[in-house]
């Protein structure tokens, strides 16, 4: 089969091969994403992120069920950096399978990447080019915590979204921070539980101290997502982002940032492999190691001298 | 004042001076770290990591006081990286500064380095680094989370607790795999709660299916830190796995992958902000971006461009 033209075809079959391409790092990967690049820019990429527990995954497949509601198709990139599984073999994601399934309109994959060298969101982000290629209106990455790794791959989206719940203590102040960086809109789920309203007042005074939002003041809603209920309200406030950004020229702005980040991970990513493969893997370096076990040597010293190897 | 002789004359003020110019990267980190080097080496490392509201933090206070009663010197790096804040400045640490201050025999540092450009477990291992070469004879660095930057950063330690609490759900799939990967003792705080026999007959089978656990068998410690039970066994587990690594020799053996993993991420660190510096902060770049959103290039020829530009 040729993955490239199959999937411009709509192939689900050449999709699933393209994205276990680009995660595998197989030598057909950069050939497909090199031939797909111009057929990609037309979905929306919509970013959902927030603590472990806080009812992302209900909360995507709700999202995801609403807009095929609306006649758009829709792209699931979950994705799970602590879990050694991929291929959408995690049991939740099984369970949602089969949930979603028999849906053409609908393509989810999970993709878990943890002790790899670098590299996850730049893989998370061709599996959203693979999707947008393919045909996708809009494509939600699913990515669990508010860590650096995390907020890298939601650069990816155009629209990101964090999820909270009451009850998460002093946590909270951590949360906080990521949600400054990154949230375009908040939503609190298990919005039933105790310390809903105190959580909503919490984050209202966050949004009110931060001078950033003038033009795009990020809505708070209230969902359980587990009933489908107040997702509607919450695709709503998504498409309000989505129409914000079109009207005030930001959408482009912030795809041509992401463009940048993109290339220069991808960059950063091809040197530290060079420098794995011919500084790290030689038996040079392990002498070196030896004598700065012994004290011999000292680390300041040593990258000096490497460095000035590698680089031109 | 002169830092480094100050530190090695057990100067709190040099300590305090060394590890803010590391974390700042200030021109004379660099001297600093090189000079102190020769120093380092004497004290136990031990990491402490977990997911949030785990009480890590209560923990972690808890097992200095009882080293504090056995006579050793602690110090203590506070990793938070979702924290905008940082030289203690987080309320959590100033209750707990407050509760042990006083003490000379004791130092705690909060690092959070959000945002900055890689660089945090080196930050890290640099002040971990400072607090041995001052003398202290047990480090203890303490992180949350079970994420790659988190895992990376308790590479620092010899010893490494994953600190888990009943009622995670779901969530625990997560946290085994990150334990599976780091844990050498494996402690349940708030052991009161309801659902404390069963994870822990979870974590018992989880440790089973580990064929790697041949000759040290991570041990199984429950607590409740915030009332300072089951402390004192804790600290006897870390002994007894320390006593493990220096009769087995495997003590030599990871501080000697841990240079190599330091090393390693210096080099990295190093290269890409010289990437950074020389080839995304540049006018030709700029019009390359423009370029790639228009979609007259693809980003895999322009990366291997700028790489065979960059690179020897």
């Amino acid at each position: 089969m040729n993955i490239v033209e199959d999937l411009l075809n709509h192939s689900r079959l050449a999709l699933a091969k393209g994205i276990t391409a680009v995660e595998n790092e197989y030598d057909n990967a950069v050939e497909i994403m090199t031939k797909i690049y111009p057929h990609t820019g037309n979905a929306y990429v919509i970013g959902i992120t927030g603590p472990p527990g806080a009812g992302k995954s209900t909360m995507t497949d709700g999202i995801a069920k609403e807009y095929r509601k609306r006649g758009k198709t829709v792209g699931i990139v979950a994705i799970d950096p602590t879990s050694p599984y991929s291929g959408g073999a995690i049991l939740g994601d099984r369970i949602r399978m089969m949930d979603l399934m028999g849906d053409d309109g609908i393509f989810i994959r999970s993709m878990a990447t943890r002790g790899s060298l670098g590299g996850l969101s730049q893989k998370a982000g061709d599996a959203v080019k693979l999707m947008d290629a393919f045909g996708m209106d809009v494509i939600i990455v699913e990515t669990v915590g508010v860590g650096q790794s995390e907020v890298d791959i939601v650069k990816t989206a155009d629209t990101t979204m964090v999820v909270v719940i009451p009850g998460m203590g002093d946590d909270i102040q951590a949360i906080k921070a990521g949600i400054l960086e990154i949230g375009d809109l908040i939503t609190i789920n298990k919005a039933d539980r105790e310390g809903t309203d105190k959580l909503n007042i919490e984050m209202e005074m966050m949004l009110e101290l931060n001078p950033e939002h003038v033009q795009w003041r990020p809505p708070i809603n209230r969902t359980i997502a587990s009933r489908g209920e107040g997702i509607e309200e919450v695709v709503n406030s998504i498409e309000e982002h989505h129409k914000y950004l079109v009207d005030s020229g930001k959408l482009a702005e912030i795809r041509k940032k992401r463009i940048k980040s993109e290339i220069t991970d991808m960059i950063n990513v091809r040197v530290n492999r060079y420098i794995d493969k011919n500084v790290v893997r030689t038996p040079d370096f392990e002498k070196t190691v030896t004598k700065l076990q012994s004290r011999e040597l000292d680390p300041y010293s040593v990258v000096d001298g490497i460095v000035g190897k590698v680089l031109k």
